[in-house]
């Protein structure tokens, strides 16, 4: 039924390449099937400002998609002199992901920017930045740990984001681009190892969908981040 | 338990006032206690450019706060030259969750724009967004229906909104300033006239949620939602 | 004459409702008619950076139009990413309004936000702004009193304005926007309570006015602020 | 008592040299005293597009101060990427008192914009942009006409301007900026050939002014203005 | 004697992988040593505005850098809302180097625009945007060819380009990111397969560079281009 | 063979009008035949924020058109809200050029800003831009000894720039408007009083150029910088 031949409860191959580029304290590239985003975790040792002086650190977010990363050439948005809304609420939903599983206290007084650049995209990107940004922020927080510049571990769990929809009727797992176009409804999901919610965004495209159409839409979400957190862990992501 | 001394299940005063303005084809006060949300709809016989000649009308939504509508004074966001990724957000979630009850081909070639402006934001100002946009919405199509425009009814259900939460452990329902701000975990609903969901919104803010913590807010949500919808009958909100 | 069977000298309802929000020092809703401008003034114990240690306050004026206060809906500034030139010709003009008649340092370093934000349009909205912030500015100069933060009462007179115009020929008070669309000649007029001119702006749309022209709209023009005063003090604004 | 020594009702030297850049169809080097403006008329056979088809022209005005034009380098404004209210402010009344002397269905469906950039201030540069934009007008209607490209001429009077103010208690004739800077009122004051008022700007900076001062200024701005008439035509600007 | 160990007149392993990306028309990933850049062609059907109907079509360029594509996180351009200096600067550039080898007849009323990302900087990344560039859009004009949609090869030559410098008192070429950031001369050079200049561009960071050493500077270029348009071949790029 | 009669290492005629606003440390108006720009060189006593307490200065500059200056009218920069690329291309190119001959250390910790504003554009405009801000900052490096400010001369020697450029098959010198838009090669150089090169930036419009051509455009460019250089030492600009 799918396009894709895939089952309904099938992942694309999920695959996380760390070290993809070399000047990042955390470099990786994220793919789900054909999607492919580039999640880099950058420390700066200086804090936002608003937290100058309170004793905690800051872990923040920044989307972006190079402009033929999609089928038909996008506008860049540093020369339309401004980020999309669809931007905006992409960053901000990866930000406060990783926050989920970060003690700000443990971090101490620095900041970590999550710099997640689709070069390829058919579908899931934000998901995908998620789950690849988690294993940067690794990195990174190995880092840290290395040079003896954080004490506790900042790392209180592990995250991972899937994308689960209603097509022609039916829950799936992971839309990629042809399906997701063509959903009825689209939910992101965000969950840590330990099984529960960070984040539940679900919005009906054509028609609304019911109490047990959610309920499907959960168990395929909970199993694939089963399977890409296990892919996490096959990559070494183990700050 | 509540700081309002509010029970679990229990809105606030909900109310709309119709005619609140004059010019706009709509114009609904939506209070949800102390939040009071201007919201007008506005008919432009002109349809957007990407939809000339398609044979199909659009429904789109503006959000802002007056500066002095919080507690602190927020900046301007038409001073500072942009709004916020907070704003976008939330200008897109009401434009979808309209659109979600609209036959935009029984629209006819214009566009309805809902301005939704808050006065006085006590907590959960988006959703007394969506409530009150709804029924400006409704106001703006009788206007067309009494003066001939529109041949079909493109009304195809009503939508309202609720935000239910995890404060201090337990699922409550409309969360005021107070509690939102020390929520464990936010989420926003919006459902139709058929007990289905058009849009579900779920962040932890403190610490991630549980399936059945999901559940119980859900529950807390219908019942809110029903209540609201019959202040929206009773506003007459029949276009 | 008048479309609105207003005699020559005759303003509108002029009515100053205080406490119309919560949050704010100061919030007044002013009424010239249907036009309704939400005014608040706003305390920020941090004085702006190029006043910073000179013992002196600042009090400043932001205005804004809701997008549907008008009779056809206007594009939203925050949206358009900047302000019009007309927007900062009249948050100019009332900043500079209110500053005539407080004494910045016995206001101390502090400043006074006052926001003025038109829910209604029919003519007059900056005349009634400063009219209106007036009255907020003394509720939150009263608020510092109370507070024991000022000494000296850094109000030293009191403001109102009005606009005069020649229309059909004939010049007349306080326009509507019915009037003013039409009118040859629109003049906004500050003074204070000492019958002094704060500000003058004159303006030939059709055909310059003539000196006796001038006279008489002066005349118009005391008689209007000397009626808008009592308004002011009617509503109880005495810091 | 004037610092420049000159009587109260004293003009600063007056000069307008016409054909200061030559591929303007209009462009004037317009001097009061030390304050030196470059207006150029520029003529645009496109209309804007809110007039294409009604059968009639604009006119419209743009300022703008080199950076160092003044005392101290201002910012420039191209580089901060927006114009200040000020310059927005001034533009706009270039504009408004220039349109008082045209005829712009003789004009045609054709725009004419008026470019006046600062390259020395010392007070009152609008007032000399306008009496200086006016002669570059002359200039580009002269080059219509010979065009043959309008029938009737589009100018029905001529325009000039000075400012006033209160400095020390005495009503003065065109402030110089040392007289600005401290000037209790400052007063501009836009006047056609008929003795008739185009605008009249007054703000009172220290102290409100009354009636009488009122008077006093009006008589000194119109000695002025008639002075500076008497310049425009020694310039030879004659349509 | 350079830190790489490399010989005066040795470039960096160059490459040029193709398809390194599935939907544009031309997808490049041009490596200079550990620079490397990600080249996109897109086609888009329509012309620019200003040469509708004038039976010509256009090339032109944009360049970004990821943000930790440098050893220090860079601020997102798109963040701050506006492209530097030099980013303008750089894409301007590319996209005058490759129009050097258009005939804009012979491509017809459609636009190339060419993409150029930085994933990784390690100096010259401007020379390797421009050599990938044109690999890129040469698969494009293939497509275009196979496609039918052009009869004569628009493609009148093929373009490389490669910075030398003066580095410790000697001329050397290709420099890398240590090097680059001690020259004292630092000089951008793009050619043809003709051997002629496209665009210099020399800058003298420390000191000034005497006529002989432009001249041995040249030398090295010639050299080296010859190498990169050998790689450019072997990688396949025959429009 | 040139439109102007020239010969082809003719210059046109040269002149440098130093004072020629008053309130700038520098002022001088560059005339390269018809090109007329105004030069200001604007010292600062504060040094940009990066350069804090390191002991040294920095020299920068700003270009604009005013927007008649041209043929046709161009877009004012301030009011389009942003700087072209063309505009931040030569800025920065004047910038670094005169940078080449300053002394940092020698400058101390301020900031000198070269204004170079054209008032009226016949091709040419950076390079005269060059030569004149190389006076105005020789007035205001004199301003900063003449006051004590500086004890060892921040300037280590001279700057002088021009055009050349192949034109119709020919080399030819110091183009202006009508030679520059139909040039097939156009070249900036910058040199300094050594005769070694600064800048070098050729561009191949049309075809691409040789090295013997090169050469030949060296020489010619040689000569007239020293024409050049004669003319400011003529307008005695002797810090």
């Amino acid at each position: 039924m799918r396009p894709s031949g895939r089952a309904i409860d099938e992942l694309r191959p999920v695959r996380f390449t760390r070290n993809f580029t070399e000047h990042a304290e955390g470099s990786v590239l994220a793919e789900y099937g054909k999607t492919r985003v580039l999640c880099t975790a950058s420390v700066d040792e200086r804090t936002p400002p608003w937290l100058k002086g309170k004793g905690r650190g800051w872990v923040t977010a920044e989307y972006g998609m190079l402009p033929r990363s999609t089928h038909d050439r996008m506008p860049r948005e540093a020369a339309r002199g401004k980020q999309q809304g669809r931007t905006q609420e992409i960053q901000r939903l990866i930000g406060r992901s990783l926050r989920a599983v970060v003690n700000l206290e443990a971090l101490g007084e620095r900041q970590i920017t999550l710099d997640c650049d689709v070069l390829q995209a058919d579908g899931g990107t934000r998901t995908a930045a998620i789950s690849g940004a988690y294993v940067a922020l690794c990195d990174a927080v190995a880092h840290l740990k290395k040079a003896g510049l954080v004490r506790r571990d900042p790392l209180i769990g592990s995250v991972a984001a899937v994308s689960v929809g209603i097509y022609r009727g039916h829950p799936i797992l992971d839309l990629d681009y042809r399906e997701d176009s063509e959903a009825e409804t689209d939910m992101n999901i965000v969950m840590n190892d330990a099984g529960a919610f960070i984040e539940l965004q679900g919005t009906a495209e054509g028609h609304a969908f019911h109490k047990n159409e959610l309920q499907e839409m959960l168990v395929l979400a909970e199993k694939g981040i089963g399977e890409i957190m296990a892919e996490q862990q096959a990559a070494g992501s183990t700050a």
